[in-house]
């Protein structure tokens, strides 16, 4: 944890109790392996490139009240989730994570309980993906509670996934199950509106929030869609698959159709969608966090599909659509072609 | 900048208004140098790593009404400092950086300008310090504007300056001098407390006041120290040079001793002290935010000093103290020694 602490503009400076804060973390985190020289504790990290391959970088916030609600999700859900967010950033580009940081930044009155709790989901998500805390930052936040994460990785060099690489006639493919997260966090929404308790007895919906809570990064497929040069293009689904299919097409300057019929949709989300009065493909394009795949598959590639599919170990990897030459962005159901949902505010 | 924004907690969600705050950025970005493969607008950036170096790795972030006030410092002042913060970190490793990420949390009704406004400082610093911005995260914030940055880089193996490799009898050397930039604060909270502009007509003290906004981090020194194998052990002064002498000793598993006749306080800042009723050494001593660099000189490359005195180029390098095989560490003071004032409450 490099100088953790620095000035204060109210004239308080670094403290007894962010050191103790900074040691209980270090004290928590598993033997550094060989390949981290420096490790949390010093200015900066210090640890050995993989040899012959590039560096992928990436950094995401989880912002209490923007991105993560503590009625609805533990501390340790919104640890899990700050690493595996990143985790799925590098595996989009055909990477491999190896290190992470954890800038985190406490509101006044966090206890080294809560902060136990953030770093056992912090802790289990980087045994999962196999990264190692190499560092980060505790500072005082003065309202919202934010975990930063930035991750670095690896990849080989011919196997990055770029956005811009997909071509007219690419298939478009999505690996798993899309609008789930969506409804998850729509499920506890209404539950909490309505005063029930925050776990559903369907287990559908409960999968669904659960993958809210806790997203699972596509890290093999994505390691293998670039390994096997599988396909031309790829992201991830953070912002939604709408977003995703039209960052893909921007990039690689083509049009794109998708085949409302094939796109798989959860099944309890679907039915939570259609229940709560919206469309479900509408919903399920537009809806986030979902951390799924999408990809882009040249014709002459197809053949290759296979590899990534026995990676995908039983994730289904399903055509969704095609790259096009005509510059316009299409949903096609029963046989009318309708405008592609557009992005969401954030701000 | 990776995927920008995600699932709103409230239901909203990724943005038009994003979108172009990250396409803008990207507009201002000088180009990228041939060894950033994939720079900002894919999930994440790719770059060649430093042959036959190791990584430097570090985050820190800015936080409104923590670490700045916008009434004391511009926005160009805060994306200047946040990058300065961190290259100090990595040269304070011995190490040269390369890439920085920038993570932005942006308050509601931030501007296209107030955006324009804190790059043109990040910019700056970026162009001296001659890091690339290869990429980053925006998001929104619900309350305060945060600036976080990971900065990278590399070392060559042998010369990594740690904070532990300091041993009884080595000298104790500070860059430059201190106690200007907590000076330049108290003067900015003085005079704004009494209605005067937040401009001192003293030289001395407008040099206290800038280097409180856009603090000059050592970045020549830092990189000499480790290359040509001066320090022993070495650490940036963020939270002052109490915690830094602090810090080395109690990694090193040694004491130290501080001799307060030496240390390099600001003159201007000394005066300050005096005039407003504090012990201009423990302020001195106190202060953070100076961003000088602490080492430790073995008796045996004392001779090598002269390189680090060439490449300091005009910075004095001045010996303040010993570590000490007796664990105590004392600041001594007209013949009497008294406890190293210690660390600042930050939470």
């Amino acid at each position: 944890m490099s100088s953790p602490a620095r000035h204060d503009s109210q004239g308080s400076r670094a403290i007894p109790g962010e050191r103790f804060i900074i040691s209980h973390i270090r004290s928590r985190l598993p033997p550094a392996p060989a390949s981290l020289i420096v490790a949390a504790g010093d200015d900066a990290a210090v640890a050995v490139p993989e040899r012959g391959a590039l560096q992928v970088l990436t950094t995401d916030a989880l912002v209490e009240g923007v991105h993560f609600d503590r009625r609805f999700s533990s501390l340790a859900d919104v640890g899990y989730k700050a690493i595996a967010v990143n985790v799925s950033d590098v595996a989009a580009m055909g990477g491999t994570s190896s290190l992470v940081l954890l800038s985190l930044m406490l509101p006044d009155g966090t206890s080294i309980q809560e902060i136990d709790v953030l770093l056992d989901g912090v802790l289990e998500m980087a045994r999962i993906a196999k990264v190692t805390v190499a560092g980060g930052n505790i500072t005082r936040s003065p309202g919202a509670l934010i975990v930063d994460v930035t991750a670095t990785g690896h990849v080989r060099p011919r196997r990055i996934l770029r956005r811009d690489g997909g071509r007219p006639g690419d298939a478009l493919f999505v690996t798993g199950s899309i609008g789930g997260a969506s409804a998850g966090l729509e499920w506890l929404t209404e539950a909490f509106r309505c005063g029930f308790p925050l776990q559903p007895e369907d287990g559908g919906l409960a999968t669904c929030v659960q993958r809210h809570r806790r997203p699972e990064p596509r890290l093999r497929i994505g390691a293998v869609l670039g390994r096997a040069r599988v396909a031309s293009a790829c992201m991830d689904l953070s912002d939604g698959l709408a977003d995703a299919v039209r960052q893909i097409a921007e990039a690689s300057g083509t049009g794109a159709r998708i085949d409302a019929a094939a796109l798989p949709i959860d099944a309890a989300a679907h039915k939570w969608f259609s229940a709560s009065g919206h469309d479900p493909v509408g919903a399920a394009l537009s809806g986030g966090d979902d951390y799924e795949l999408l990809f882009t598959l040249p014709r002459k590639t197809a053949r290759r599909l296979r590899s990534a599919e026995a990676a995908a170990r039983g994730v289904p990897l399903t055509h969704i659509g095609e790259l096009t030459t005509e510059p316009e962005l299409v949903v096609v159901r029963d046989g009318q072609s309708e405008p592609l949902p557009s992005g969401f505010t954030h701000f």
